[in-house]
């Protein structure tokens, strides 16, 4: 049994990770963390776990922790993991980062699109971005996952095998995102109340979203750039808020290269995504939409080329807490720990 | 492995059904029923299927299904139930009902509330109330399992406790309840497209409804009533369409006989469902919100003693695809077949 | 033309008083307060207002403002208008208090139930009920208008004609009432926000509602008792959230007295409100929709008698922004200044 | 007093209008037309207008109608009011049609596009394309005014200014556009259910939506382009369905021309809409919301220079049903009818 700590549990992704850990075969909650709500129980929290869960809320101990827990889940505001983090800590216990904290391998990327200094620059190499369709093998032996976010997530899944195969010009790409309320987070702020939500959809960190960037890094090392030495994708990322509580989808707009037909395009997306458990290929002119992937692990994607235009428009869906959090998490525990990589993720998704 | 057949599986009860039994560990589906999509594939219908479910949607032929399935649930339109059922059916296949064919024991009764010729009463009298709470024992041997609908499981169960223990003036029951938009079906109707229900709650079925007789009928027996000579508790029940998906929320009220208390309203409770693995007893003052039991089988089900007025106010809420309709089926085919009554059932409620 | 000021322009009731002022022809709003956004625009807090209002917001100087307006509406926190109220603002200005400070007669009963010290009791007994179906003639030469809440307009307006024509039993009467997520204000509070109210209904101030003593009172003056000596109506009142923006429902309950029928009680309805302008009676066996009002100032009402249970259900319907506040305080301001009723209020409801 | 006939008065677009007409000072609705309702009350389909419309609903006969008439609308599906128009008609009464019979020039286009014959192409080049911010003048003196679509209305009038100056790129444009789901219309279909809607947001009509030709028509004007000889602008169209009811959103996105700075962006908008009396610059960085302009008749639109990638992506916002549909509808026949443009249109947009 996997003895499991979450540093966080108490925002959504957190309260999403007990949700999915309590129904894992393997893994038992040692640990539920919270700042705000120490000393209170969880299911007063979050009701819905009355009658599940019985534990109280503790602060965030990363060093005691460690000395209770197989792995760590801090689903934690960017920068508070790296603050906590030492050797000592990762001698005992397995890490994984639901922040941004580890994701982007330059510090000053990372300082300047997040405003905040490093505290741990030292274990940016070492850590593994956990996307396990495309680092599976790295993050077997990781000390410290970095779980991707929930825009990334889908973008990139959606692009990389376009980019991979050279297919679509690098510097055409634009994604333009929507997501569910939930990937704002629990804080009681104005704009995120029902009335301000419901009824509109707006547009928000418009060319300065920070998912940018993580976007960027992993798509060039698809294209084969050399990313350590400058070379870069640069591309555009725009996110919209939707009145709807899960799921992100991902417009994808990029210019083919000359003579790229259908037929590749498909192939790319076989050549890759070809036995991916997670992964959905709807094909051709078949679109995902947020509803069908809702409480799931799967990412659906379908794409479209457009001749008039020259262009391939791609779009993936995915449920922001699970596969864009959450579930990516305990799908990256498995790996770690040996285990099925869907145990405890074969959930059908809930409609309506 | 149960075998297990449904008629109807396109409706939203039905796919619920097919959620939840391809996470049942000891059943399989081996039969998908549609009159509409027969020919197509279900994981056209239901996009949130595919890469999970293969087959192809088959015709309503009761008589074929019950050759090769150990269990039949329909959840079809009233009346299409007890026109499909004989003894060849029942002698080789367990029968579990969505629809509201037998749940009431008077033709009469039902023949006035659904204006519709009853086609197989001979059945009535057999036929088992599938409400475990109240019946465990006499389902486990059952041929027929009448399941209750949403509205009805929730009001029963949140008032049994109070009219079996004689606490409350058995006429003076008024319930008030809310449903999501999913409890309206999947019919193309103009009265359930998204822009006339959003935005807006309404009354329907005033004084009307046909859960109606069916509540009547549980609480009279709990109340120790000859229901069968006429005697009956008399009540109003007012359902309200609510601009979600899913949940059911009643709100009941009713008279204190003179000198109840608190404690013995508790007491109560206790009584009647301590140990109950899908009840959850919020106690006094706490009341239910259908966010927390959303996707799970629970009810949630608190109180207060209003001094003022000499009134209970007890509610209870539950998710109306899962207790108050598939997962309650599959709670009758554990119990049926002799397994444990919570197997495939031990679903964390998903929020948000 | 009036001058009108507005002390708490930036909840979602003085913002709507905002938007009705903008298209009334006779008056002009002169005072934008806030306490919270002092000093910025209006039209940066609410920016549906850009290029149609351009004024800064001013700190809450009911003196000062006071030597500039005809006419101040408050819509602030309860206890703040009975803080600022004296003879000298009463001397130069009409008031109209959107909070409850001057709706109930007796000073224990709002200290009761708000738990709060009353600052200006003095003022109780002048103070004008400010429901223009009811007390239009004492509105004309009030110096205070106590403008009605939400859930009391619909409630009482729904009850009154069947208790002031004696038809029901007063303490019979039960009252299970819904509203959009706009009465909840606008303060960031967790419980408020998009994720925690979407897809969910609860119950909430569950026999202890504030506005229960309102609706008592006014009823009780319908049904001819002394209130002033102890004599009072005694109901159960239960709000709900619902997961919309705008709408009250009010679904009531109550024992007719024998003998009455469904004449007399389509009789009391035309009684009491033929030639009304704003309460559209939609009659036997047709019920309200919130969406049926949103944006306008009507209140429907429809109501049924059931015989089986010896009860009527009535029901009725407003928004909660309009006739529910600001509707209503632009009516009494418009009975104020000898103005037609509708003037600024012809609002046709917006649908969808 | 202006006379206006609507044939298909009971869609989301032709009640809208109901809605604006019956609040214009200038203009009194004589003709209610239905195909689907001839002969029930307008207010028993749309029960908003209870108390307000008395009015019986008529059939389609335009003839009939156009000898009471001083303007008829048409908001009908795709091919109806071509069929029906007429040299005695046009003579009769002016034509305001909101179907996009008459807003492409090029026959084929629309054929292609619609898979409709047309059945009046001898009207296409005397039809004026009813966008006032661009046509005004034309539209004055017109006798078939083709009232934009909504999604065209929008994508035109935020890029309009960009083409029209050269600081794009012309064939580097993608829209990707979003809109609530009053836009798919009052039609009884499963994907419009609240269930299908709420909780999810899906593309459609990828690459292939009927506005595209429409948007590229007039952006082709704009950039001076010799459309009617095969020059067109050829660009990306993408709409997705959103779980509200009203409301357009369209991010644009193009490629800046060598050395265009924000000042030149900035300068465009200004140059082309200041005094605009429905268009609000919020400037750069600042970005529309579809709620601040629900129930208005006003466009919102802002915009940002991305240094990173050389693009601007361009912003705009307005209410579907009014700037989209009806409010535009009554903006053009007040052109036609010699009247301020924005009589009956000074509508203050409604939030929350």
């Amino acid at each position: 049994m996997i003895r499991a700590g979450i540093i966080g549990s108490t925002g959504y992704a957190g309260a999403e990770l007990v949700r999915l850990l309590l129904q894992h075969p393997e893994a038992e909650i040692i640990w539920y963390g919270s700042r705000s709500f120490a000393g209170q129980k969880f299911s007063d929290i979050y009701r819905n776990m009355v009658s599940l869960v019985d534990e109280t809320l503790r602060a965030e101990d990363m060093e005691a922790l460690s000395e209770e827990a197989d792995v760590i889940f801090t689903a934690t505001p960017q920068g508070l993991c790296a603050s906590l983090v030492n050797e000592e800590i990762l001698a005992r216990t397995k890490l994984i980062d639901l922040s941004a904290d580890f994701r982007l391998k330059k510090v000053e990327v990372y300082e300047n699109w997040y405003k905040l200094a490093h505290k741990a620059p030292q274990y940016l190499e070492e850590a593994v971005y956990g996307l396990p369709e495309l680092y599976r093998d790295r993050i077997r032996s990781a000390r410290i996952v970095a779980n991707p976010g929930c825009y990334t997530t889908c973008s990139i899944l959606t692009l990389y095998p376009l980019v991979k195969e050279g297919l679509i010009e690098p510097d055409s790409i634009i994604i333009d995102a929507k997501s569910g309320t939930s990937g704002a987070g629990r804080g009681a702020k104005v704009q995120n109340l029902f009335c301000e939500v419901n009824e509109s959809i707006k547009p928000y960190g418009v060319a300065k979203h920070r998912h940018t960037p993580e976007i960027e890094e992993q798509l060039s090392y698809a294209a084969g750039l050399d990313y350590q030495n400058g070379e870069s994708i640069c591309l555009n990322f725009t996110p919209h808020l939707v009145p709807m509580n899960r799921g992100i989808l991902a417009t994808c707009y990029a210019k083919l290269k000359e003579g790229v037909d259908k037929e590749q395009l498909a192939g790319a997306y076989q050549n890759a995504y070809a036995g991916e458990r997670f992964i959905r290929l709807l094909g051709e002119d078949s679109f995902p939409e947020t509803r069908w992937v809702e409480g799931s692990n799967f990412v659906d994607i379908g794409f479209t080329l457009d001749e008039r235009t020259g262009r391939v428009i791609a779009v993936g869906a995915l449920d922001n807490l699970v596969k864009g959090a959450a579930g990516q998490a305990v799908q990256n525990m498995n790996l770690l720990f040996g285990l099925p990589e869907d145990l405890g993720l074969r959930l059908v998704p809930v409609f309506p």
